[in-house]
């Protein structure tokens, strides 16, 4: 069993690797090339944290990947990373544990952020964007470096419950304004929600039609970030329905809306035919296959 | 992070510490004081393995543990261990993941046979027991070797539905006589299955009202070991309810007879007056929380 470190993983993983990765990892999933269990979710109410437990394979790899991936908010206070965990990899042809890869959260980050920026790029109206951002965690600040690397991002507009955390972050950011009106979410293309939200961060009304929204927020059922009227109004799109539907935001909605979800890797591959106007959410819940597939990716980059 | 190794484990845990650890963890989960998720499950029709995940987390401990468990039968034809795994034990105050228990398999294992044998102590007959056991793999092995840390164990008969299999298991285990007729498993008093069946191993006649049988095969959908005329008349032990009723032996009874059920940890704190003539069967499905009480006691005796 060898271990890989953080800094090992972060050296063999350029974002164009993660990207390849997480896109193979979506149309595979899509196309049901993929044994992907429901996730598991353990809470721990004392100090507010979560755990989320994912597994993926792609069908006919030699490996299968465990991954647990942790939330535990008042590390902040204490000036530890709130995200944490390590994955498990094992052959699928004996289950030898061949590596634990120590990624302290980084991998989710990264595989996250890739699917957003994926799902952002695939949906949104085509050339340059102006980048709303809903959140100032992890996936905020992530979401206009990692879709800078598929397109220009010329302004992004950053919000924050907290809007010191918002000028704080957005100091970060090229480009980056900070607002505490939601209301000028309406200025951009692209939307990226990023927050532990349980009810809908705006009205429908804060989101210009047309525009292109990324909702990450709901990773388990309670969460939500959008208002359900703008959902039923939106063209859908989801990493995985069956997900989605257990606690995405679509898990609001009633079966017949649930069946005109568009898969993101049929998206991917197929590209999206916008109709002019037409807002598109995508749903995105994060799957044990996107794991696997830069699991993978690390992997192969260390020869291993 | 720390690794702890096979040995290091084998060193650390007598079986005195994973019986009282394993005794801890199911009283606790009869009394709701464990967060058990449903396992995941995941195949590999290829080569016939299996994976399975379990969680589990004691209210109030300072830690959570999620193990990997693997059943890889065609190993077996390489002369290599068809069981394998490792267990990530965290923080459950911070999330961080404190140790990776490289136990391939090991600590699945004893806690499986740990929790068979106070199963099958708790509602045996008092006494010297004789022991059948149906099925050569690893659970049939320790079989006798735990129940042996309760109780004495005269006359061990081991069935295997390949006998040369059940020879050769036999000549390592002491008092143990291999039998190619599992009608005299109707001369044991305790009867421990532990084979992959598909279908009941023997009609209901071939167990001796009275007698105890300790069902360990059914760990998914699909799989079963006895016949459920006997299931109907016997007094029924479960480690988990919802687990036993997702794939144990129970899954395939009908709801009122599910009510029936008792927690096996609420027989281990309370004892069990046995009803003269009537057979018990405990249908035990695994639990994340015997991982994660068996990785607690080993990480305390290593002073971790």
């Amino acid at each position: 069993m060898r271990i890989v470190g953080p800094d090992e993983l972060r050296a063999a993983l350029s974002p164009r690797l993660v990207l390849d990765a997480v896109r193979g990892a979506l149309i595979a999933h899509a196309e049901g090339r993929t044994t992907v269990p429901p996730p598991m979710h353990l809470v721990f109410p004392d100090v507010d944290g979560d755990a989320h437990v994912k597994a993926g394979m792609l069908l006919g790899e030699a490996t299968f990947t465990i991954k647990l991936a942790t939330g535990f908010p008042h590390n902040a206070d204490h000036g530890r990373p709130t995200g944490g965990g390590a994955l498990l990899v094992a052959s699928a042809r004996t289950g030898d544990v061949l590596a634990v890869l120590d990624d302290q959260g980084w991998l989710t980050a990264v595989r996250t952020a890739a699917a957003a920026a994926l799902a952002s790029d695939g949906l949104a109206p085509a050339g340059p964007v102006s980048l709303g951002i809903a959140g100032t965690g992890t996936q905020a600040a992530l979401a206009a470096q990692w879709l800078r690397e598929l397109r220009p991002v010329e302004h992004v507009l950053l919000w924050g419950r907290r809007p010191e955390h918002a000028v704080a972050l957005a100091a970060t950011i090229d480009g980056a304004e900070p607002i505490e009106d939601l209301a000028r979410l309406r200025e951009a293309d692209v939307i990226v929600t990023a927050t532990a939200s349980r009810q809908a961060l705006f009205p429908a009304d804060a989101v210009r039609p047309g525009a292109h929204i990324t909702a990450l927020g709901a990773d388990m059922p309670g969460k939500q970030e959008l208002p359900i009227t703008l959902l039923r109004s939106a063209t859908l799109v989801a990493d995985d329905l069956d997900q989605a539907q257990d606690h995405g935001e679509i898990a609001r909605l009633d079966e017949i809306l649930r069946r005109d979800v568009l898969l993101l890797g049929d998206v991917l591959r197929d590209g999206h035919q916008r109709t002019p106007g037409r807002t598109t959410v995508a749903d995105l819940t994060g799957l044990g296959i996107q794991d696997a597939a830069v699991a993978e990716a690390a992997l192969a980059a260390l020869s291993f």
